[in-house]
């Protein structure tokens, strides 16, 4: 055991160019060295997207690992200042794609797993990892799909740590115990085309719409809550018009977002908008996708364990967190396991230049390992 | 002097397919009956745009009648009952691309012209045509440039009766003594692109800008006058976003337009706009366009010569009317001409299966014949 150990790892992920939904053999890399110390193989393939599930032990309870091997594309890699894919260490920094989102975090937690396993040969219940290369994009065939195999066959995860880059200035400075829920909407607002020298004879539905499009970016949906800040709505697109600059339009397009804490369902959001849109006599179609219920996962064991593993090895008091965007976390809670997501600094995560502190890639398979302690030894 | 005149040299115009800014020969045609009759030909070519001032007489008072060879594109040929340029009479209506917008009005005034002429060989003043092949398209090196032309050596019209298609139900029962004033605007919203789920450090360009919008929308600009219907606000265009349902857009572009009376000004509205654009704190660039200054000819000589004409010829009382989209004669109207649009139904101008009745051609002839006499005789 070396002060290398986590970052050797780290690096020979951080040379797969596994760009979503390409695994690039870093299941297999982890797969090895699981298999060594003990672990259940098992590959599960859905569609174009890998995914590994790999089991220690048989009985209960079962502490698992979840994370990713898919990294976002790397956009023009001329803009980057070493190649994205053969990683570098300058002033103390690791350079590449996926190294604080979230092939560092992996490969803490193999170490980890090394290390709390020789230590503690005879720990009780189950350690696992579910490892998906589907995470950074439609999502499809990933987690959701593994956990569907897992329910099947009622095979339970106590508890959920996933590698997420969670930090924000300091390692361990912000878990997240939760994550807000995601519900989406494309709005069509209906008028009538027209000149615009005779609006008479048209509908302009730019114009029909106004009010209601202010109402619904003033209103306060809650309050948010002890865990979560209050429910956020935001238009991320709007489109009306032919292009020429005489021709009322017919019709006009709005998508928006909801990220909504477990003050409102999202039942409850898609009646007030509903009512909202009425009240103004706005003529609409709207269609509704929901990206991701809320979760939360309570102080308690695992949120225990994690507190105490990051003090001890870092000093530092962490915070609790439900912000930020949807994670895999929200399949995994479902099933009523405690999910929690700790990791890197996520500052440059998706970025060019995407890097992470090399002085925190032992710590955090420290913590790892001691949050096995606390609960599995 | 038969009742077809009319009809025959509108069916010739018609088969022209002079798509803007093609004349195809119109003028050509046009010239060649006016040349017969002492009228002086000159042909203005700027750029791609054919242009004929033709003149008969060099005194005062100068009455002239204005117009343009140029139709709109037919859309799918296969949307007609009949070739839009192998005119075609069906059920009293004569069916062709620029039957109503303008040809057989151009085919009236030349026949007009030549009876005139014939009653009243030593007319007073002068009779002139200011013919353009611009007058659909951008509108650059049509009638403006040769009223430039014409102003550069002082040659000045009196009275000028353009043969837009004015009438509404029947031939004659609007004419056009003015048009409101077209001013386009191009608003940029500036914001801060940011991911949805992180609001609080982006700006979206659609919240901030969104009530300033409703308050444009819902201004009363002015309550128009005698001759003017009252301002008119029409956004034509919005768009704002990435496509990705999870990004807060940077910018957003809105694209409006103000029909507007001669109670305001286009710097008034300007001023307006903007001082409620910052009253509200919207981060923008704008880009003003005045597209056409108002203009109006009050009761007067001309007006009086074609309410009496059209009474005479076809016992309707005649409405005066400043509405519409803009037209040439808002670049003749400011060298101090009185300008009036008179010409068939508008109901089907630029729509497939254009037409007019075949019936309203001769008195249409008739119409513009008295108006000479009532002016020049």
């Amino acid at each position: 055991m070396t002060q290398s150990e986590t970052l050797d790892l780290s690096l020979q992920l951080l040379r797969q160019p596994s760009v979503t939904p390409v695994d690039h053999s870093c299941q297999e890399i982890m797969a090895e060295r699981l298999k060594k110390i003990g672990f259940n193989i098992e590959s599960m393939r859905f569609e174009d997207v890998d995914n590994l599930w790999a089991r220690k032990g048989n009985t209960s309870p079962v502490f698992c690992f979840a994370g990713h091997t898919d990294v976002v594309p790397t956009g023009s890699p001329e803009s980057w200042n070493s190649d994205p894919f053969a990683p570098e260490i300058r002033d103390g920094k690791l350079y590449g794609r996926g190294s604080a989102d979230m092939k560092t975090a992996l490969a803490a937690m193999v170490v980890a797993s090394e290390r709390f396993v020789q230590k503690y040969p005879d720990h009780k219940g189950s350690i696992a990892f579910l490892i998906t290369s589907d995470e950074e994009g439609p999502s499809i065939n990933g987690t959701v799909k593994v956990v569907e195999a897992l329910e099947a066959r009622n095979e339970k995860m106590t508890w959920c740590l996933v590698g997420e880059p969670s930090s924000t200035n300091r390692l361990g400075d912000i878990v997240k115990n939760g994550r807000r829920g995601s519900l989406n909407a494309v709005l069509t607002v209906k008028g009538k085309q027209g000149h615009v020298a005779y609006p008479h004879l048209a509908i302009n539905p730019i114009h029909t719409a106004s009010k209601a499009i202010t109402e619904l970016c003033e209103t306060v949906w809650d309050n948010g809550n002890e865990y979560f800040p209050a429910t956020s709505f935001q238009i991320s697109n709007i489109q009306s018009g032919t292009g020429a600059t005489n021709v009322v339009p017919g019709t006009m397009t709005v998508t928006f977002n909801f990220r909504y804490s477990t003050e409102v369902t999202a039942d409850e959001l898609k009646e007030r908008v509903i009512e909202l849109l009425d009240r103004h006599g706005v003529e609409y179609d709207i269609q509704w996708t929901l990206s991701g219920l809320p979760f939360l996962t309570p102080v308690g064991e695992l949120v225990n364990a994690a507190r105490t593993a990051i003090k001890n090895v870092t000093g530092t008091e962490t915070e609790l967190s439900t912000s930020g965007g949807t994670s895999d976390g929200r399949f995994i809670a479902p099933t009523g396991a405690q999910v929690l997501e700790l990791g890197v600094l996520n500052a440059t995560i998706h970025q060019v230049n995407e890097h992470v502190n090399v002085d925190d890639l032992e710590p955090l398979a420290e913590i790892y390992e001691q949050i096995l302690v606390e609960l599995l030894s």
